[in-house]
């Protein structure tokens, strides 16, 4: 296959050859290779339509493309750095099959509205792909909060012991999030699915082509509007780029928590065997690996994220050469994303909660002192005065090393005398937990209220 | 007025003096006192309808919140350090003035909750207003196209002389590039109205509060479904933070340019003595320091935003005194927003454009040489067999310091004999505008449809 | 006083009014007045040594000068936007007091090499006092280490017990990564140490000025070697905000520590109440605010980060208004540094270390197991079948729900038979933490020397 | 070669099958196989040194080690994803090719401390090549420069003409910020040079190791303090990415520049065809894309700072898993730091200076309007008032067309009587130039003797 540049016409003197391999792109930009032959077929067709090209002549380039695919996937393509890139090495390859016929498939456009065209085709699949993965992680969340709204565990607020919550609702928080993201990139979808193919270099083309016609082909919802904002802009992948660090933080929450309940000191959950590894030196460990790599591989989307900012800033128009930098971080975010919600799913369905030592933990830390202030408001006191009486109480039970359920009456009269024998009751877990019964809140009846809307949510 | 904190029950030493101004916010948050009087105002109304409260004291609470409003806006508020922030200000201000019934009105919220209520309220307006100066800005930028469609300019790749465009159409460029910003915005401001009221400290409140109802006096579409998230989700100050940052980086590209331009090298346009500085030393200077410090301004944002990511990056839920750090990135982020578009948009409809300056610039460079191999292929030459004719052709012009529509009808079939003397009128710069005559393209028939459909898109 | 902005001659139209607001920068860098005028001082003496101001204009500037100074430090200094920065204010306010003498100030000089002087000076002195700060903290942890080198407490790995260590050894952990802070920051004194004065508005200046007298007057030991590279160069403070970045990066580390350990499930820690704030709502509440804080601090100064480096990318030579956008980005970053310093130094040496509750700990979970397997080792096991074979131990304990050293020798025996009674002695704590008598391990015999050792380097 | 994973004593299930791929590294850590070979030599030398090994045990390591780093530079060697790491799957070949003995090489050894001395000696083998690499490009720079001294081009701020200066004194500005770049460097190197092996898993070992030792045979300055720090500390890799953040902003900017230099409005410099591409569909592009490239990959390394400062945050000690994603930011900065550099310093001895077309552009746009300013001083006038004389004139010029020199005697007198006919000398680039006549000023006098400075501090 001949290698030569389809560039070098009013060139004097080669390329030097480090500058070559720097410049090059095949090396990753090899992954679109499906969207390139996809987008250079319906290319052809529209040629065709508007008789730039015979029938004929389309015919034998897609006939062309489609064993270049085949190639490509049996891995007997042979890939070349001096053509710098998946575009011209699917070019000249296709030339080099049917001749001088393939020197026309680039007629009407450019590698700058090409590419963009690839990625797009490409990025609108993968999030397709993201969007399925995070359903099936939200779905296998849905399902251990069904089975846990009963299960109470201390709620934080600075990692204090609040007050008690169920554990199903907890779980319902982190769907939320990820509910959100689904949307948020729903949102991001629309916009990428415009295409820029036609934009050719920078200011269209003078062949009379129908870019009506190639988005239909290809799917495309929308025709970029203008052809100098067509090729140079890189806005998609930045939003779906902020997207991605925002799910990324969400699992470094999640990853946070489930390392945090693993320890012995809070021994909430067990992640399985499966999912942990053990320690050269140390025998006797267990480490939370997946939840602690996801935690990290945060900083990797938040690093992409800068990356293509600061690529993108002072950039004036149109095309310049440093959009070539476009595509690693949004290819490794993709991959990141696709590895931490695919991990992250498999591994939730399997944690094993237990129950009892979340039960003993809310016990702990006077997480009722909120409902026994509620309980004085509602028998007359000011809300801000109920606060002052509750906080002597518990700094009684500080100093004694006792529960506020654990004191007699007649203590408790003494911080407050329109304390009555119904008190108790709205000290316990399950009192405290059954009170907050409102959209929201988390007794477990408004959380199996909460399971029900999910579920019609995620079948929409 | 009183100054006592409203949690020290509990406490047996009082706050380090250090600690307490380390850790207040009211210096920075004040500017939420509208939202704060607005959300308690609603929570009041909603008390009072389900019982909570009386009429009565509903009543004197909204009063006594209208006269504090008054106090603020008079500049007669006694902001105080010890009270930490706005909120706990202004409820200490309501009981110093209404006695013990504004002790009432924390009944069944927290401060996690009432915070987040007020940002969303804040940002939802901010939304709205940067929405607008968004559209004054495209406005003035269509108006200026409209008055340039015919004005023709180089258009470059790599910053090298590439295919001449309209100039109307470069501004079309940025046009496209702020359409998607305003819809972006859009997006992100269904996500901010959401009403986390009601949610409490973390788990809801066991007050049979209506959060229904609420929602309706403030204008909330959606209720937070979930309590814990509603308490610790920030997701909202980040997406719009990244929808911010996307949007400076557009200003920074057309700041690069409009610096481009006006220097001496370029000399495209002239940004007016009223938008200009000079220098101390240098007597000749007139800076574009308006563009050179909105492109400054970008990375000011795109700070907030790493800012913003970092953090929220793995916080075990819910709320957490991390959050408390949202607030100033987030105001910064917004003022720059406001005040780079403000500047833009009184800006851009006084830029005097150079026409001659512009179409001189067209003619250097080969700008019409993709045309030449457009008309070989149109005489039957495969693409990019045209291209190395072409090619070649340049190299001549180079070497003899031509231009091609300068050479000889001989000289040029020397590089390839099927062209004819047609082949002059593909040459000219008007003629290569014209030819890119399809939506997108940058034909001034096509740039004046674009402006018909803009003018449409923004009126809806 | 006149606001005439002292550059006006070349134009014919004034400042659009909200530009005027827009570009200046008096509002924030009126903090740099001390070292404006003491640059101001040096100046004008070198200009009078050189012959450029004579005696008697020298003496007329420096009292000018010294009384604008009180002026300012009175609050009675009138700060005028017109003037647009600190810079022309002062040298506007001086030409009113003492007439047109005051306008030879500015001979020989720009405000381009005014302003990076400033800074300079600015941020010498600013980093003298944060190192003193991180040398309190420091000195205040090697005293808490000092008191503590014989609490034992678990060390973690993946927060899973690891193995027994002294809280004192973590500690010092603390303390070596601010001693490399301390350094680093010595190292970017050095570079900030560098006088760009002289280079006037890029190029230097026809006046004969002496730029060494001016060095020496000003205590820089370097003079800028380049005058375009003096005038743009802000590498001074991006390495300056790298440095801050790691050190907050630290102190988000200990702040997590520091919350893990003051929550009820670690309980290894009481931070005490003049460090905490309550809850409006829950009344048990405590919570460490202080360190939540400061972690949530990181990310403004990660953001500052970002942000000067996105300042900086692709900025053609040589000062362009960009970089006004220099000194909010470091101003709140130092402010942040100082804060943060301040309140650890303060908070550590109060700290209650609940050592009963870390020994209790340090017996959960296995932490001798790496003890037993390097026992199997010196009996002749190569270390990975030792592991293999501990490994077995901690799994039959884990089945049966006990520890190792409550194991009776036969069972021991049972995993190997090498395993003979002086195991025992082995399987404690003080064996096991004592047995790491090595430099940089865990012995309390070898955190002496280490405490020892630091009282030495802190001392140089 | 077995595969079996040397931790699983404890385990009672096998790892998910995706877990292992999702948590190994040795795709991307087995570059760092020499130094773990290098490494665990010193580690065995200094175990036989202090009698945990035998003679005979050590040379059989030895041995054993050298030849897998022959098998892996052939080659040959065959990595498994199940053994995770380059640790492990080294340590599992030398076992099956040594036995038993291959088991003792971990005895006092953690993969904590391992990787940490593997990290740090590699990347102190990188900073002195990228170090050379710098020396490179400075030194073409210096020789560019020295062939230079006289060419005169506008400089700029603002992007405006400012003052004419010699492009010699251009390119030492570059070299100032590549001189500080090494500087920072040998800086961070200084504390890369730390040996943490000897930390083991956290807490130091029970073995008598011998720490001096093992660091004196691997070029260690310094050992480690403390061992908690030792396996947790990643400042030297955010210190380094910070230099190269740094590094890559200033290659930026000359990137930046050498773009505008190229394009037809400034057309001061040719690249060379050997550093350009051309165009897909553009016959005559000659594309700038080295320095667009590398402009473009200042985001990547700014992103891999982020990443790196994102991962460290809020991380509780010792070491998590969070830190394997230390190494790919780190290795993708030091090659593209690598590949950044050699491009230019190949480059840049080439690039073709256009002197009469610098020439011609300094000569427009008043560049020598301070000189007049100065030569009124000179004459008794202060120096504001001289500025505003001669922004008059300038005034004047724009009005009338023309420049400063060629003004009639009376003309300019029109403007201010003091002036005399000698006022024209002045008036001309070389005056200008020549008067700038100070340490770090622009007169080629004063550039050749910065060469000289240049390269003694070069030669150190």
């Amino acid at each position: 296959m001949t290698t030569e540049k389809p560039w070098t016409g009013r060139f004097t003197a080669p390329t030097n050859q480090f500058v070559e391999a720097f410049t090059a792109s095949v090396d990753f930009d090899q992954r679109l290779y499906h969207y390139d032959i996809m987008g250079s077929i319906a290319h052809a067709r529209m040629l065709a339509k508007v008789g730039v090209l015979t029938e004929a002549e389309q015919d034998q380039i897609i006939a062309g493309l489609g064993s270049i695919e085949q190639e490509i996937e049996a891995g007997t393509f042979d890939w070349s750095v001096a053509l710098e890139d998946v575009h011209m090495n699917i070019e000249a390859r296709l030339t080099a099959k049917i001749g001088n016929v393939g020197k026309k498939l680039h007629t009407g456009r450019s590698r700058n509205d090409q590419v963009a065209t690839d990625i797009r085709l490409y990025l609108r699949d993968e999030i397709d792909l993201i969007r399925a993965e995070l359903k099936r992680l939200i779905e296998g969340l849905v399902d251990l909060a069904g089975r846990e709204t009963d299960t109470i565990m201390p709620g934080f607020t600075h990692l204090q012991s609040a007050q008690p919550i169920s554990f199903a609702h907890h779980m319902l928080a982190w769907v939320e999030m990820l509910m959100r993201d689904r949307e948020r990139l729903a949102d991001c979808r629309k916009r990428v699915n415009t295409m820029p193919l036609g934009a050719a270099a920078l200011a269209g083309t003078s062949y009379p082509i129908d870019r009506t016609y190639t988005a239909a082909l290809l799917g495309f919802d929308n025709i970029a509007e203008n052809s100098l904002d067509a090729v140079s802009d890189r806005d998609f992948a930045i939003e779906f780029t902020a997207d991605a660090a925002l799910l990324m933080m969400h699992l470094s929450r999640f990853g946070e928590e489930l390392v945090l309940w693993s320890s012995a000191q809070f021994d909430f959950i067990d992640l399985g065997d499966a999912f942990c590894t053990g320690s050269s030196i140390m025998p006797q460990k267990k480490n939370p690996d997946v939840p602690e790599l996801v935690r990290g591989k945060t900083g990797r989307v938040y690093g992409h994220l800068t990356s293509l900012l600061t690529l993108m800033k002072s950039q004036a128009l149109a095309y310049n050469k440093d959009n070539q930098e476009d595509k690693e971080p949004l290819f490794d975010t993709i991959d990141t994303l696709k590895g931490s919600l695919r991990v992250y799913a498999d591994m939730m369905p399997q944690v094993q909660v237990k129950r009892s030592n979340m039960y003993h933990a809310a016990k702990q830390g006077f997480t009722t002192a909120t409902d026994l202030a509620d309980y004085l408001v509602c028998k007359g006191l000011p809300f801000r005065d109920a606060h002052e009486v509750v906080g002597q109480a518990v700094r009684h039970c500080i100093e004694h090393e006792t529960e506020l359920d654990a004191l007699s009456l007649k203590t408790l009269q003494g911080f407050s005398e329109i304390i009555t024998d119904d008190v108790y009751s709205v000290l316990t877990l399950e009192g405290s937990v059954a009170a907050r019964n409102h959209i929201g809140g988390t007794a477990p009846v408004q959380v199996r209220k909460a399971i029900a809307r999910l579920k019609v949510r995620l079948a929409e």
